[in-house]
């Protein structure tokens, strides 16, 4: 196993202000620890990262052919999206497919997270809906499964509910951790969130690049999700968002996704990798420079992807002015 | 030197999900070093906790006494506010006793940070000004300086400008450091901030609460600035806020003031202690806990005083529903 450092500073004047350390891990499809650095079994959150694994049992159960999701609806299904016209719509699009509406939502509103479409609403003096949050299409695709199964769409927030036993299920299969050893806590938008070991959580992003092997609906399921968040990266997020242009720049050969407190996944289908990696600390504004750093500094970004993704490596602090008063700068130290 | 740890877990669920180091200084007015966390001399900016040391030449000049500041006045020339009718108009105050307006101030504007007052403003259609800028006052106060010394208000933020030269020379006096080894940056609101190692700035807060031995002008501002914050803590953060809290339950034995990037500093004048206290990632989520933790473990707060200031101790992490889903959690560790 290579093993590396990787320090996000955050600077001002000619001095480190404050420090963000970093956990990532790198495995194959085998679940071999390939390269990390920190502790790469540390225990923590997948968060929204899980998202592309919680989407499977939609595609699995038919949910996503019966129903007739197009492949830009199963992206946002998979997304953290930024609230923007197209996200809304897509939303709204799987909702009239099942026969619901925005009230069957139960993520709850907040605007949306791309800045201008949330001034536009404000002056328009509109309030944000179930559909802004940014989590609508992962609510959306819980409640097409949940038609599909039967069930109730009253609970399926609760983790008894078949959904959420279902999205057990797939992340403890693809993870390789027991549902008993899985840890569960809440999420910003109330359904379960799924914590394991970091190498776990890239052990089912480099099966979900790379599923030769597992069941044949499974199988399916993942390179439906692939292609599908390949084909339509603006629906994983969205304008001016690190995950859309990681995928737009690189063609596709990498296909990742953030979550809150600090936390990333990704695959490189090709290669049968899987990343995960985890900010310490949980501040945002380390996580896309250490993402960077990590993947060039294993040699898994070519020099001129990395130069379309400089904007993400090493921002710019500014104050109320917009004056420059310091950089977020991440360095990747051989161990 | 009594050593110990400190760390603050942002807990979910049964886990840790994100961790938050800290360093910390405790020393006494003749800078030595009684107690401390991390390193304790680690180099960074002391941001707005900085304040209350910057507002010595405005007393020491003659300029409050000579433009008839009052105490509520020369507290808010120490504050971070929170941009509340009072602190807006204190602001204002200030201004007029200089025939100056809010123009003047360089410090930008943006909303208030006392949520309920950013709120009502919105509602009515009111842009925030100047004067609701948390560092409104500090910068009115540098312009009653700069009145006083007869220099331009028009480049009052240049670090060649008398006033900040006055304001380096009290920040490197108080805290041992030579003008040329004080780091510089600039800080939200554009004015120089300074860089000193940790137990530097615990010993200008030690000497700020006794001032023995340092020039009767020095002294008799330290004891004025003291007077003003104890006599109106709404003055130096206001409602709900920790910095206004910790004074007004410890009856002003401790003063203490928080800064950007997960800062503060205290004094105890009656023990002559200067206690300062960085989160290292910057985090602000954890500094009051931390800062509680702190002075708990210290033995430097009583337990009825804890039990006042226990909301700031272990803050509930809820999520947009308003669900309880973790809690930050600090811990002391004797070293």
């Amino acid at each position: 196993m290579k093993l590396s450092n990787i320090i996000v500073r955050a600077t001002r004047g000619n001095i480190t202000e404050s420090l963000h350390r970093v956990h990532f891990a790198l495995v194959n499809a085998e679940g071999a620890l390939l390269a990390g650095a920190g502790d790469s079994r540390l225990l923590t959150f997948a968060r929204s990262t899980a998202k592309l694994i919680q989407a499977l049992p939609v595609l699995e159960s038919g949910a996503a052919e019966r129903f007739g999701l197009t492949e830009a609806e199963i992206a946002l299904c998979c997304a953290s999206h930024n609230g923007e016209a197209e996200h809304v719509s897509a939303a709204q699009g799987i909702l009239s497919k099942l026969g619901l509406n925005p009230l069957h939502l139960q993520c709850g509103a907040h605007e949306p997270y791309h800045a201008p479409t949330a001034q536009a609403m404000r002056e328009r003096g509109e309030k944000p809906t179930t559909l802004h949050n940014n989590c609508s299409g992962k609510h959306s695709g819980m409640l097409a499964l949940c038609a599909q199964l039967g069930a109730s769409p009253d609970t399926y927030m609760a983790i008894s509910h078949p959904v959420q036993q279902a999205m057990l299920e797939a992340v403890s299969a693809m993870s390789n951790v027991a549902p008993r050893d899985m840890e569960l806590g809440i999420d910003g938008c109330g359904v379960p969130v799924f914590g394991m070991p970091l190498d776990k959580l890239a052990l089912a992003f480099a099966r979900l690049g790379k599923p030769d092997g597992l069941p044949a609906a499974r199988q399916a399921a993942c390179r439906g999700i692939v292609a599908a968040v390949r084909k339509f990266p603006a629906y994983l997020a969205g304008e001016d968002r690190f995950d859309t242009q990681l995928i737009e720049v690189t063609g596709g050969r990498i296909v990742g996704k953030m979550g809150a407190e600090g936390m990333f996944a990704l695959t490189i289908p090709d290669k049968g990798l899987g990343l995960s990696l985890k900010i310490e600390d949980g501040n945002q504004r380390a996580l896309y420079p250490a993402v960077l750093e990590a993947l060039i500094g294993l040699n898994l970004l070519t020099s001129e992807e990395a130069a379309k993704l400089a904007d993400f490596r090493q921002p710019v602090i500014r104050n109320w002015q917009g004056t420059e008063v310091g950089r977020i700068l991440p360095q990747f130290l051989e161990g």
